[in-house]
Order: C-alpha cells, then structure tokens, then sequence
C-alpha cells in the first residue's frame, strides 16, 4: 500500500501494478493476489483515503472545542483532497461507483461527521438547519471547488467562503480578510 | 444543435452523430461537416451552455436588486448544472481541457461574473472579499454539490448553505428553514 500510495502521488491514475510490485520489493504474483486488477488497487487506496479521513472526523469530535475542531477539521480536509478526488475519477472512468462500492467505510465516515457536526451546532458554532447529508455534500462540494481553483490564494478564500455557509449568522468570518 | 441537445438529455455521453443526423433529419455527411468528431459535438453543446450562462449573468446584471438577482442566478446555475457537469465530464474523458478549450467564451462567462458580483457588493447583499475568481470556484462546487446531494431536500439545502457564505455576515439566512 505504502508503493501504491508514493506511486499514485507521482503518476496518477497512470500508475501500473507491475511498478507497484517492483517499488515494493515483491513479485507482480504477491500484488495480483491482494489486488486482482488494477481498479481494485485504486478502489483499496481510496478506501484507505476515506478510512483516515473517518478517523479523523472522530478525533475531531473529541476535541474540546467542538466548533475550532468541526472548521478545521473541514478545511484541512478539502485542502488535502486533492489524491481523494484523483482516485474517485480514476475509479469513475473505470465505471466503479465510488459511492455505491464504499459501503460500511461511507457509514463510518457519515456517523463521524454527525457527531462531529451535532457538537459544534450544540456550541453554537454550526447553523442548526442541516444534518450529515447537507455537510457531506458541502464538502465534497468545496473540495471539488479546490481543485478548480486558479491559484492557492483563489483555493484558500473559496474554501473559506464556503466553509462560512455553514456557521450561524452570528460566527461569520465575513468580510474579514 | 437541437437534435443534439435532445438526444444528448436521454442518452448522455453515449450519444452517436448517426442518431443526431437522424433526428435532425439530415444526412450524415452534414452533420460531420459542422463537428468532424462527436467530441466537437459534445464540446459545441458545452460552448452552447457556457453562452447561455454568460448571458443569463449579463442580465441578472442588469435587474433592478443586484443581491436578489445574484442568489437568483446563482442557485437556478447550480441547480440546472447537470447537463453542463455531464459535458465537462465526457469532455475531461476524452482528454479535452473544458477549461482552457473554452477562450474567449470563458473570458466573457467571468466578465458578466464580476459585473454582477461588484453590483452584488455594492449594494451590501455579497461579501467584499471576493471577486471573479472566487465567485467562479463557488459556482463550481455548487454544482457539483448538488450533484453529489442524496436528495432534491439535501440538494436544495446544501446549495442554499454554499451559497450562503457568499454573504455578509449581516444579511446571512442563517437558521431560517
């Protein structure tokens, strides 16, 4: 997983098995017996994607302040969903439902967020007016806006703007720079 | 175009030029004389969709409530982005840039963006720490949002709070249901 990983960063959805084999030290048979296909070496990447990211909504949901915890927790996120979003096209192209496909994985991230989100409302730190559906779709909104925009000063304010839809009128960063 | 358009709503990227010739009552050799690849048919529906738009922010620009007319032409973007996302993605698919292969059409898109946006800001209904650019990342994840939503409920909830952190902080819809 390790040599998959290092390879995705370099060479995307491009990537081969054989070279994962070579960079792991092990033969092209090992790979195929864990990863019969190339898809299903990308499809265990992402999942392992969505796993950390679950883990770290539920390390979040323990942090003391449920607010600074739910806002970070969010922008780092999208900030870092750059390979997340790789992966799903990749996946995608290849006619694999990510959504469908992710299963008990897409549970525990949407149980981590609910928490996660129910203590920030309960602080007063998030709009009361949505539930995990909403704050999933938000983000993988505004990660897909990262990625589209044209420079990291364009990024960090988009994700910002959009992050800020989600705090009650009252937290607004607004027109703070 | 028509024809294209209206296959193109049933069948997606699966389209072929022989069912567009067809429906449009034409030979064959018409039709790959105007778009010498289904690509260049796909890509002249995306251009189609991209004046649309241009023109629909040019006169949302010009309406007497500029904040009204921004969420208005904002949230009926999103929520009539479909086609266009299925464009750009069939489009990516075939290695086509949508971005860069789009030139001057762009160019005129994100001119109406900053004529509405500062008419928006002036008026006290958009945040002043944004332009274009930002404006456009926004639309962007909105759209694809609203294609990631569960439902028409979390679809329409979800744009209202991305389209909400357009806002300053005094005009936010906030709790509102």
């Amino acid at each position: 997983m390790q040599a998959a990983r290092d390879i995705f960063a370099v060479k995307g959805p491009a990537l081969s098995t054989e070279e994962v084999a070579r960079a792991a030290g092990v033969g092209i048979g090992t790979v195929f017996r864990h990863f019969p296909s190339k898809e299903k070496l990308l499809e265990a990447l992402y999942h392992e994607r969505l796993d950390h990211t679950a883990e770290r909504a539920r390390a979040a949901a323990r942090a003391p302040d449920p607010g600074v915890a739910l806002f970070d927790f969010l922008t780092e996120t999208v900030l870092d969903s750059s390979t997340k979003i790789a992966l799903a096209d990749a996946l995608a192209d290849a006619g694999i439902d990510v959504r469908s496909g992710a299963g008990t994985r897409a549970h525990d991230l949407t149980d981590a967020l609910t928490v996660l989100l129910t203590r920030a409302q309960r602080a007063g730190a998030a709009r009361a007016d949505i539930g995990a559906p909403e704050l999933a779709a938000v983000l993988y909104g505004a990660s897909r806006a990262a990625a589209f925009a044209v420079s990291e000063e364009v990024r960090s304010r988009t994700v910002r703007v959009i992050l800020d839809g989600l705090r009650p009128p009252s937290r607004r960063a607004g027109a703070r720079r």
